[in-house]
Protein backbone atom coordinates (compact mmCIF):
# COMPACT_ATOMS: atom_id res chain seq x y z
CA UNK A 1 0.00 0.00 0.00
CA UNK A 2 2.75 2.20 0.78
CA UNK A 3 5.42 1.51 -1.82
CA UNK A 4 7.30 4.34 -1.38
CA UNK A 5 9.45 4.03 2.06
CA UNK A 6 12.35 5.42 0.89
CA UNK A 7 10.32 8.75 0.49
CA UNK A 8 8.83 10.21 3.67
CA UNK A 9 5.62 9.41 4.85
CA UNK A 10 3.46 12.29 5.56
CA UNK A 11 0.20 11.75 7.55
CA UNK A 12 -2.65 14.58 6.86
CA UNK A 13 -5.45 14.97 8.63
CA UNK A 14 -7.57 18.88 10.08
CA UNK A 15 -10.66 19.01 11.64
CA UNK A 16 -12.83 21.05 8.90
CA UNK A 17 -13.43 17.31 7.39
CA UNK A 18 -11.59 15.93 4.76
CA UNK A 19 -13.83 18.15 1.66
CA UNK A 20 -12.20 21.49 3.05
CA UNK A 21 -10.48 23.73 0.89
CA UNK A 22 -8.13 24.03 3.92
CA UNK A 23 -6.88 19.75 3.50
CA UNK A 24 -6.73 19.95 -0.06
CA UNK A 25 -4.26 22.81 -0.12
CA UNK A 26 -2.19 21.13 2.65
CA UNK A 27 -2.22 17.86 0.88
CA UNK A 28 -1.17 19.56 -2.32
CA UNK A 29 1.88 20.93 -0.81
CA UNK A 30 2.95 17.95 1.46
CA UNK A 31 3.07 16.25 -2.08
CA UNK A 32 6.10 17.68 -2.70
CA UNK A 33 8.28 15.63 0.08
CA UNK A 34 6.80 12.95 0.36
CA UNK A 35 4.19 9.93 -0.27
CA UNK A 36 0.80 11.56 1.57
CA UNK A 37 -1.59 9.68 3.55
CA UNK A 38 -4.54 11.81 4.62
CA UNK A 39 -6.80 10.25 7.25
CA UNK A 40 -9.72 13.20 8.21
CA UNK A 41 -12.98 12.94 9.37
CA UNK A 42 -16.13 12.81 6.35
CA UNK A 43 -17.71 15.69 8.09
CA UNK A 44 -16.50 18.97 10.13
CA UNK A 45 -15.29 18.32 13.37
CA UNK A 46 -14.30 22.03 14.51
CA UNK A 47 -14.50 22.54 18.38
CA UNK A 48 -13.99 18.74 19.57
CA UNK A 49 -10.96 19.67 21.23
CA UNK A 50 -9.29 15.88 21.86
CA UNK A 51 -12.06 14.18 21.83
CA UNK A 52 -12.37 10.16 20.96
CA UNK A 53 -15.07 8.09 20.45
CA UNK A 54 -15.64 5.20 22.47
CA UNK A 55 -19.16 4.68 22.48
CA UNK A 56 -20.17 4.19 18.42
CA UNK A 57 -18.23 1.86 15.71
CA UNK A 58 -15.72 3.77 13.69
CA UNK A 59 -15.48 3.71 9.98
CA UNK A 60 -12.70 3.83 7.67
CA UNK A 61 -13.22 4.42 3.44
CA UNK A 62 -10.31 4.84 1.32
CA UNK A 63 -11.52 7.57 -1.32
CA UNK A 64 -8.68 8.13 -3.17
CA UNK A 65 -5.53 6.40 -4.21
CA UNK A 66 -3.12 7.17 -6.75
CA UNK A 67 1.13 7.19 -6.80
CA UNK A 68 2.42 9.01 -3.73
CA UNK A 69 -1.21 9.74 -2.44
CA UNK A 70 -3.39 7.51 -0.44
CA UNK A 71 -7.18 9.02 1.35
CA UNK A 72 -9.53 8.26 3.55
CA UNK A 73 -12.30 9.39 5.08
CA UNK A 74 -13.38 8.41 9.01
CA UNK A 75 -16.81 8.77 11.16
CA UNK A 76 -14.57 10.01 13.76
CA UNK A 77 -13.08 12.94 15.43
CA UNK A 78 -9.73 14.35 14.60
CA UNK A 79 -8.06 11.99 17.62
CA UNK A 80 -9.71 9.20 15.99
CA UNK A 81 -8.20 9.84 12.99
CA UNK A 82 -4.94 9.64 13.85
CA UNK A 83 -4.90 6.78 16.15
CA UNK A 84 -7.12 4.93 13.27
CA UNK A 85 -4.25 6.02 10.74
CA UNK A 86 -1.22 5.23 12.66
CA UNK A 87 -2.62 1.57 14.06
CA UNK A 88 -5.06 -0.08 10.52
CA UNK A 89 -4.08 1.83 7.69
CA UNK A 90 -0.06 2.89 8.49
CA UNK A 91 0.51 0.04 10.38
CA UNK A 92 2.81 2.76 12.11
CA UNK A 93 4.05 6.02 12.29
CA UNK A 94 4.61 8.52 9.78
CA UNK A 95 7.69 10.34 9.45
CA UNK A 96 5.60 13.71 9.90
CA UNK A 97 2.10 14.60 11.08
CA UNK A 98 0.50 17.85 9.77
CA UNK A 99 -3.11 19.11 10.50
CA UNK A 100 -5.29 21.59 8.59
CA UNK A 101 -4.68 23.73 6.77
CA UNK A 102 -7.62 25.50 9.49
CA UNK A 103 -9.83 27.54 8.96
CA UNK A 104 -9.55 30.13 11.56
CA UNK A 105 -6.85 31.22 13.79
CA UNK A 106 -5.88 28.40 16.62
CA UNK A 107 -4.10 31.27 18.65
CA UNK A 108 -4.54 31.71 22.18
CA UNK A 109 -7.05 29.54 24.37
CA UNK A 110 -8.16 28.59 20.89
CA UNK A 111 -5.71 25.81 20.81
CA UNK A 112 -7.75 23.81 23.58
CA UNK A 113 -10.82 23.67 21.93
CA UNK A 114 -9.87 22.82 18.19
CA UNK A 115 -9.60 19.22 16.56
CA UNK A 116 -7.18 20.26 14.58
CA UNK A 117 -4.40 21.10 17.31
CA UNK A 118 -5.17 17.56 19.03
CA UNK A 119 -4.43 15.94 16.07
CA UNK A 120 -0.86 17.37 16.29
CA UNK A 121 -0.93 16.85 20.18
CA UNK A 122 -2.20 12.98 19.86
CA UNK A 123 0.71 12.62 16.59
CA UNK A 124 3.50 14.25 19.13
CA UNK A 125 2.44 11.50 21.87
CA UNK A 126 3.46 8.98 19.72
CA UNK A 127 6.63 11.12 19.52
CA UNK A 128 6.05 11.95 15.21
CA UNK A 129 7.34 15.10 14.61
CA UNK A 130 3.61 17.24 14.49
CA UNK A 131 2.65 20.78 13.33
CA UNK A 132 -0.98 22.08 13.19
CA UNK A 133 -1.33 24.77 10.44
CA UNK A 134 -4.37 27.35 10.63
CA UNK A 135 -5.84 30.49 8.57
CA UNK A 136 -7.23 33.54 10.57
CA UNK A 137 -10.01 33.54 8.59
CA UNK A 138 -13.05 31.08 8.50
CA UNK A 139 -14.31 31.03 5.34
CA UNK A 140 -13.93 28.34 3.09
CA UNK A 141 -13.48 30.55 0.17
CA UNK A 142 -10.44 32.64 1.83
CA UNK A 143 -7.00 32.70 -0.44
CA UNK A 144 -4.76 30.33 1.27
CA UNK A 145 -2.32 31.61 -1.26
CA UNK A 146 -0.28 33.04 1.50
CA UNK A 147 -0.13 29.69 3.30
CA UNK A 148 2.48 28.64 0.92
CA UNK A 149 6.27 29.96 1.76
CA UNK A 150 5.07 29.18 5.63
CA UNK A 151 4.28 25.42 5.22
CA UNK A 152 6.87 24.66 2.65
CA UNK A 153 9.67 26.67 5.09
CA UNK A 154 8.67 24.86 8.02
CA UNK A 155 7.89 21.74 7.18
CA UNK A 156 11.48 21.67 5.10
CA UNK A 157 13.11 22.56 8.16
CA UNK A 158 11.07 19.92 10.42
CA UNK A 159 11.92 16.88 8.22
CA UNK A 160 15.52 17.80 8.52
CA UNK A 161 15.96 18.79 11.97
CA UNK A 162 12.82 17.37 13.91
CA UNK A 163 10.81 18.87 16.69
CA UNK A 164 12.11 17.88 20.83
CA UNK A 165 10.38 15.02 22.14
CA UNK A 166 6.76 16.00 23.57
CA UNK A 167 6.75 19.05 21.83
CA UNK A 168 4.59 19.92 18.72
CA UNK A 169 3.86 23.18 16.88
CA UNK A 170 1.28 25.37 16.58
CA UNK A 171 1.61 27.83 13.44
CA UNK A 172 -1.20 30.75 12.66
CA UNK A 173 -0.85 32.20 9.53
CA UNK A 174 -2.46 35.99 9.04
CA UNK A 175 -4.85 36.41 6.66
CA UNK A 176 -2.39 38.99 4.33
CA UNK A 177 -1.20 39.57 1.11
CA UNK A 178 2.38 37.78 0.85
CA UNK A 179 4.29 41.12 0.09
CA UNK A 180 2.73 42.21 3.18
CA UNK A 181 3.96 39.18 5.37
CA UNK A 182 6.84 39.96 7.87
CA UNK A 183 8.17 36.47 8.90
CA UNK A 184 7.70 33.61 11.52
CA UNK A 185 7.46 34.89 15.59
CA UNK A 186 8.40 32.20 17.49
CA UNK A 187 6.06 33.22 20.74
CA UNK A 188 3.97 31.75 23.45
CA UNK A 189 -0.20 30.69 23.46
CA UNK A 190 -1.75 34.13 24.46
CA UNK A 191 -3.81 34.22 27.55
CA UNK A 192 -7.76 34.61 26.66
CA UNK A 193 -11.24 33.32 27.04
CA UNK A 194 -14.28 32.42 25.37
CA UNK A 195 -17.44 34.28 27.01
CA UNK A 196 -19.80 31.91 26.94
CA UNK A 197 -23.11 32.94 24.80
CA UNK A 198 -26.20 31.03 23.68
CA UNK A 199 -28.83 31.62 20.87
CA UNK A 200 -32.24 31.26 23.13
CA UNK A 201 -34.94 30.03 20.58
CA UNK A 202 -38.56 27.89 20.70
CA UNK A 203 -38.62 24.48 18.40
CA UNK A 204 -42.21 24.22 17.47
CA UNK A 205 -43.44 22.08 19.78
CA UNK A 206 -42.96 24.93 21.98
CA UNK A 207 -39.66 23.36 23.98
CA UNK A 208 -36.46 25.39 24.08
CA UNK A 209 -33.03 24.84 22.61
CA UNK A 210 -29.53 26.79 22.70
CA UNK A 211 -27.36 27.46 19.83
CA UNK A 212 -23.47 28.17 21.45
CA UNK A 213 -21.63 31.13 20.56
CA UNK A 214 -19.57 33.02 21.98
CA UNK A 215 -16.98 35.93 21.83
CA UNK A 216 -13.42 35.81 22.34
CA UNK A 217 -11.77 38.07 24.88
CA UNK A 218 -8.01 38.94 24.83
CA UNK A 219 -6.33 38.87 27.86
CA UNK A 220 -2.74 38.70 27.82
CA UNK A 221 -1.60 39.54 24.06
CA UNK A 222 1.97 41.45 24.65
CA UNK A 223 4.60 40.86 22.04
CA UNK A 224 5.73 37.52 23.22
CA UNK A 225 2.19 35.99 21.99
CA UNK A 226 0.67 34.46 19.25
CA UNK A 227 -1.73 37.43 19.24
CA UNK A 228 0.42 39.90 19.00
CA UNK A 229 2.20 38.10 16.24
CA UNK A 230 -0.92 37.70 13.79
CA UNK A 231 -2.16 41.44 14.68
CA UNK A 232 0.80 42.44 13.72
CA UNK A 233 1.30 40.43 10.33
CA UNK A 234 3.86 37.94 11.67
CA UNK A 235 3.59 33.93 11.36
CA UNK A 236 3.02 32.75 15.02
CA UNK A 237 4.96 29.60 15.63
CA UNK A 238 3.78 28.29 19.56
CA UNK A 239 5.77 25.16 20.98
CA UNK A 240 3.67 23.29 22.23
CA UNK A 241 3.54 19.92 24.91
CA UNK A 242 1.07 18.12 27.02
CA UNK A 243 1.80 18.88 30.40
CA UNK A 244 -0.63 21.26 31.59
CA UNK A 245 1.18 20.89 35.12
CA UNK A 246 1.17 24.70 36.43
CA UNK A 247 4.64 24.22 37.98
CA UNK A 248 5.03 27.98 40.02
CA UNK A 249 1.60 26.89 42.15
CA UNK A 250 2.87 23.49 43.40
CA UNK A 251 5.37 25.01 46.34
CA UNK A 252 1.89 27.18 47.08
CA UNK A 253 -0.11 24.26 47.12
CA UNK A 254 2.61 22.35 49.16
CA UNK A 255 2.26 24.88 52.27
CA UNK A 256 -1.72 24.64 52.10
CA UNK A 257 -2.03 21.00 51.44
CA UNK A 258 0.40 19.53 53.19
CA UNK A 259 2.66 16.99 51.48
CA UNK A 260 4.94 14.07 52.49
CA UNK A 261 8.33 14.27 50.58
CA UNK B 1 -34.22 30.28 41.78
CA UNK B 2 -31.19 30.57 43.69
CA UNK B 3 -32.41 32.01 46.95
CA UNK B 4 -29.33 31.17 49.10
CA UNK B 5 -27.17 33.39 47.90
CA UNK B 6 -25.38 33.95 51.11
CA UNK B 7 -24.27 30.12 51.28
CA UNK B 8 -21.72 29.44 48.16
CA UNK B 9 -23.37 28.58 44.85
CA UNK B 10 -21.51 25.01 44.05
CA UNK B 11 -21.81 24.47 40.71
CA UNK B 12 -21.16 20.62 40.21
CA UNK B 13 -20.49 18.86 37.05
CA UNK B 14 -19.02 15.40 35.23
CA UNK B 15 -18.71 13.28 32.47
CA UNK B 16 -20.08 9.94 33.53
CA UNK B 17 -23.63 11.74 32.83
CA UNK B 18 -26.30 13.13 35.44
CA UNK B 19 -27.08 8.88 36.84
CA UNK B 20 -23.74 8.28 37.88
CA UNK B 21 -22.63 7.02 41.21
CA UNK B 22 -19.70 9.56 41.25
CA UNK B 23 -21.96 12.56 40.54
CA UNK B 24 -24.52 11.44 43.21
CA UNK B 25 -22.01 11.33 45.53
CA UNK B 26 -19.92 14.50 44.48
CA UNK B 27 -23.79 16.07 45.15
CA UNK B 28 -24.19 14.88 48.34
CA UNK B 29 -20.84 16.17 50.28
CA UNK B 30 -21.30 19.43 48.31
CA UNK B 31 -25.15 20.19 49.28
CA UNK B 32 -22.80 20.58 53.64
CA UNK B 33 -21.42 23.61 51.93
CA UNK B 34 -23.63 25.77 50.09
CA UNK B 35 -26.71 25.64 47.32
CA UNK B 36 -25.77 23.23 45.28
CA UNK B 37 -26.44 23.52 41.35
CA UNK B 38 -26.07 20.44 38.92
CA UNK B 39 -25.73 20.45 35.27
CA UNK B 40 -24.58 16.85 34.11
CA UNK B 41 -24.43 15.14 30.31
CA UNK B 42 -27.89 13.48 29.94
CA UNK B 43 -25.64 10.01 28.96
CA UNK B 44 -21.81 9.27 29.54
CA UNK B 45 -18.87 11.73 28.16
CA UNK B 46 -16.15 9.90 28.77
CA UNK B 47 -13.21 10.95 26.85
CA UNK B 48 -14.79 13.63 25.28
CA UNK B 49 -12.17 16.17 25.22
CA UNK B 50 -12.45 19.93 25.63
CA UNK B 51 -15.36 19.09 22.84
CA UNK B 52 -18.19 21.92 22.58
CA UNK B 53 -21.14 21.31 20.54
CA UNK B 54 -21.98 23.90 17.12
CA UNK B 55 -23.58 21.94 14.98
CA UNK B 56 -26.48 20.79 16.29
CA UNK B 57 -28.84 22.75 19.47
CA UNK B 58 -28.54 22.12 23.09
CA UNK B 59 -31.65 21.09 25.26
CA UNK B 60 -31.59 22.08 29.12
CA UNK B 61 -34.20 20.12 31.20
CA UNK B 62 -34.53 20.59 35.08
CA UNK B 63 -34.62 17.63 36.76
CA UNK B 64 -34.61 18.00 40.53
CA UNK B 65 -35.35 21.21 42.55
CA UNK B 66 -35.89 21.40 46.53
CA UNK B 67 -34.10 23.22 49.57
CA UNK B 68 -30.65 24.25 48.54
CA UNK B 69 -30.03 21.90 45.00
CA UNK B 70 -31.07 22.47 42.16
CA UNK B 71 -29.92 19.55 38.85
CA UNK B 72 -30.26 20.10 35.36
CA UNK B 73 -29.70 17.52 32.32
CA UNK B 74 -28.20 18.42 29.04
CA UNK B 75 -27.73 16.88 25.72
CA UNK B 76 -24.01 18.17 25.49
CA UNK B 77 -20.38 17.89 26.71
CA UNK B 78 -19.22 18.85 29.87
CA UNK B 79 -17.76 21.97 28.79
CA UNK B 80 -21.40 22.64 27.21
CA UNK B 81 -22.51 21.87 30.86
CA UNK B 82 -20.26 24.53 32.34
CA UNK B 83 -21.29 27.02 29.45
CA UNK B 84 -25.37 26.26 29.68
CA UNK B 85 -25.20 26.64 33.46
CA UNK B 86 -22.82 29.70 33.91
CA UNK B 87 -25.13 31.55 31.47
CA UNK B 88 -28.49 30.36 31.49
CA UNK B 89 -28.63 28.49 34.95
CA UNK B 90 -26.67 30.87 37.04
CA UNK B 91 -26.75 34.17 34.73
CA UNK B 92 -23.23 34.35 36.61
CA UNK B 93 -20.66 32.69 38.17
CA UNK B 94 -20.44 30.14 41.07
CA UNK B 95 -17.91 30.30 44.23
CA UNK B 96 -16.69 27.28 43.45
CA UNK B 97 -16.78 23.98 40.53
CA UNK B 98 -16.27 20.71 41.66
CA UNK B 99 -16.49 17.77 38.66
CA UNK B 100 -16.36 14.74 39.35
CA UNK B 101 -16.56 11.89 41.56
CA UNK B 102 -14.68 10.60 37.45
CA UNK B 103 -14.84 6.84 37.61
CA UNK B 104 -11.21 6.10 36.66
CA UNK B 105 -8.20 8.18 37.06
CA UNK B 106 -7.31 10.98 35.40
CA UNK B 107 -3.32 11.07 36.37
CA UNK B 108 -1.03 11.56 33.47
CA UNK B 109 -1.63 12.01 29.95
CA UNK B 110 -5.76 11.01 30.65
CA UNK B 111 -6.28 14.53 31.51
CA UNK B 112 -5.90 15.27 27.88
CA UNK B 113 -9.10 13.19 26.86
CA UNK B 114 -11.07 14.12 29.76
CA UNK B 115 -14.23 15.48 29.76
CA UNK B 116 -14.34 15.68 33.61
CA UNK B 117 -11.06 17.90 33.91
CA UNK B 118 -12.68 19.55 30.39
CA UNK B 119 -15.41 21.13 32.70
CA UNK B 120 -12.72 22.21 35.43
CA UNK B 121 -10.53 23.78 32.85
CA UNK B 122 -13.42 25.71 31.29
CA UNK B 123 -14.60 26.71 35.18
CA UNK B 124 -10.92 28.44 35.47
CA UNK B 125 -11.34 30.02 32.08
CA UNK B 126 -13.69 31.74 34.19
CA UNK B 127 -12.08 31.99 36.96
CA UNK B 128 -14.17 30.19 39.00
CA UNK B 129 -12.18 28.33 41.42
CA UNK B 130 -12.72 24.62 40.16
CA UNK B 131 -11.88 21.15 41.12
CA UNK B 132 -11.64 18.07 39.43
CA UNK B 133 -12.00 14.70 41.58
CA UNK B 134 -11.69 11.68 40.21
CA UNK B 135 -11.64 7.78 41.30
CA UNK B 136 -9.20 5.18 40.34
CA UNK B 137 -11.65 2.31 39.54
CA UNK B 138 -13.21 2.51 36.49
CA UNK B 139 -16.28 0.42 37.88
CA UNK B 140 -19.48 2.69 38.74
CA UNK B 141 -20.14 -0.51 41.49
CA UNK B 142 -17.12 0.22 43.43
CA UNK B 143 -17.18 1.94 46.84
CA UNK B 144 -16.42 5.52 46.84
CA UNK B 145 -16.36 5.87 50.92
CA UNK B 146 -12.17 6.77 51.01
CA UNK B 147 -13.25 9.51 48.69
CA UNK B 148 -14.71 11.90 51.41
CA UNK B 149 -12.47 13.24 53.93
CA UNK B 150 -10.34 14.12 50.77
CA UNK B 151 -12.96 15.74 49.44
CA UNK B 152 -14.05 17.54 52.27
CA UNK B 153 -10.33 18.71 52.71
CA UNK B 154 -9.47 20.15 49.49
CA UNK B 155 -13.10 21.94 49.25
CA UNK B 156 -12.67 23.17 52.42
CA UNK B 157 -9.12 24.73 51.98
CA UNK B 158 -10.54 26.17 48.42
CA UNK B 159 -13.87 27.75 49.89
CA UNK B 160 -11.41 29.77 52.24
CA UNK B 161 -7.98 30.51 50.18
CA UNK B 162 -9.16 29.96 46.13
CA UNK B 163 -6.77 28.91 43.65
CA UNK B 164 -4.78 30.95 42.05
CA UNK B 165 -5.93 32.94 38.76
CA UNK B 166 -5.76 30.65 35.25
CA UNK B 167 -4.79 27.49 37.88
CA UNK B 168 -6.99 24.35 38.53
CA UNK B 169 -7.13 21.22 40.34
CA UNK B 170 -6.99 17.76 39.47
CA UNK B 171 -7.19 15.51 42.31
CA UNK B 172 -6.95 11.82 41.99
CA UNK B 173 -7.69 9.64 44.78
CA UNK B 174 -6.64 5.91 45.22
CA UNK B 175 -8.69 2.92 45.57
CA UNK B 176 -7.42 1.66 48.91
CA UNK B 177 -9.11 1.46 52.43
CA UNK B 178 -9.31 4.96 54.54
CA UNK B 179 -6.76 2.97 56.83
CA UNK B 180 -4.31 2.69 54.02
CA UNK B 181 -4.43 6.37 52.76
CA UNK B 182 -1.29 7.80 53.36
CA UNK B 183 -2.47 11.72 52.92
CA UNK B 184 -2.57 14.30 50.01
CA UNK B 185 0.48 15.19 47.65
CA UNK B 186 0.83 17.80 45.62
CA UNK B 187 2.71 16.72 41.70
CA UNK B 188 3.18 17.08 38.15
CA UNK B 189 1.62 15.26 35.55
CA UNK B 190 3.59 12.39 35.19
CA UNK B 191 4.73 11.26 31.17
CA UNK B 192 2.29 8.95 29.49
CA UNK B 193 0.84 7.90 26.50
CA UNK B 194 -2.39 5.68 24.99
CA UNK B 195 -1.22 3.35 22.84
CA UNK B 196 -3.49 3.17 19.92
CA UNK B 197 -5.14 0.10 19.51
CA UNK B 198 -8.41 -1.04 17.81
CA UNK B 199 -11.04 -4.28 17.86
CA UNK B 200 -11.42 -4.49 14.06
CA UNK B 201 -15.10 -6.64 13.26
CA UNK B 202 -17.31 -7.21 10.32
CA UNK B 203 -20.88 -5.80 10.40
CA UNK B 204 -23.99 -8.19 9.18
CA UNK B 205 -23.52 -6.00 5.43
CA UNK B 206 -20.34 -7.21 5.50
CA UNK B 207 -18.37 -4.21 6.01
CA UNK B 208 -15.56 -3.69 8.81
CA UNK B 209 -15.77 -1.54 11.72
CA UNK B 210 -13.65 -0.47 14.45
CA UNK B 211 -14.05 -0.11 18.17
CA UNK B 212 -11.49 1.57 19.98
CA UNK B 213 -9.41 0.43 22.84
CA UNK B 214 -5.91 1.08 24.49
CA UNK B 215 -3.45 0.49 26.99
CA UNK B 216 -1.74 3.19 29.07
CA UNK B 217 1.92 3.34 29.38
CA UNK B 218 3.55 5.10 31.59
CA UNK B 219 6.78 6.61 30.78
CA UNK B 220 7.96 9.33 33.41
CA UNK B 221 6.34 8.30 36.98
CA UNK B 222 9.36 9.39 39.41
CA UNK B 223 8.12 10.19 43.63
CA UNK B 224 7.38 13.39 41.95
CA UNK B 225 4.36 12.47 39.72
CA UNK B 226 0.36 11.74 40.21
CA UNK B 227 0.95 8.40 39.02
CA UNK B 228 3.31 7.91 41.52
CA UNK B 229 1.38 9.21 44.27
CA UNK B 230 -1.60 7.16 43.10
CA UNK B 231 0.47 3.75 43.14
CA UNK B 232 1.53 4.53 46.62
CA UNK B 233 -1.71 5.22 48.39
CA UNK B 234 -1.88 8.95 48.26
CA UNK B 235 -4.24 11.21 46.99
CA UNK B 236 -2.49 13.32 43.75
CA UNK B 237 -3.22 17.07 43.75
CA UNK B 238 -1.75 18.26 40.31
CA UNK B 239 -2.02 22.34 39.80
CA UNK B 240 -3.47 22.28 36.27
CA UNK B 241 -3.45 25.82 33.30
CA UNK B 242 -4.33 25.73 30.26
CA UNK B 243 -1.37 27.07 28.75
CA UNK B 244 0.27 24.91 26.62
CA UNK B 245 3.63 26.42 25.80
CA UNK B 246 7.00 24.71 25.99
CA UNK B 247 8.36 27.53 27.18
CA UNK B 248 11.98 25.37 26.97
CA UNK B 249 11.78 24.66 23.07
CA UNK B 250 11.49 28.64 22.23
CA UNK B 251 15.01 29.67 22.08
CA UNK B 252 15.79 26.86 20.34
CA UNK B 253 13.16 27.75 17.56
CA UNK B 254 14.14 31.04 17.54
CA UNK B 255 17.48 29.95 16.21
CA UNK B 256 15.88 27.35 13.82
CA UNK B 257 13.04 29.73 12.02
CA UNK B 258 14.09 32.65 12.56
CA UNK B 259 12.57 35.43 15.03
CA UNK B 260 12.83 39.27 14.92
CA UNK B 261 12.18 40.54 18.38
Amino acid sequence: MLPHRKLPIIFVTNDDGIHAPGLKKLTAIMREYGHVVVVAPDKPQSGTGHSITMNTPLRLDKIASEEGYDAYSCNGTPVDCVKLGFKIVLKGHPDILVSGINHGSNASVNIIYSGTMAAVLEGSMSNVPSIGFSFNNFSHDSDLAVCDITIRNIVKDVLENGIPEGVCLNVNIPDVQESKLKGIKVCRQAGGTWQEDFDERIDPGGRKYFWLKGLFVKIGHGPDTDVWALENNYVSVVPVHFDLTAEKVIPVLKKRLGNVE
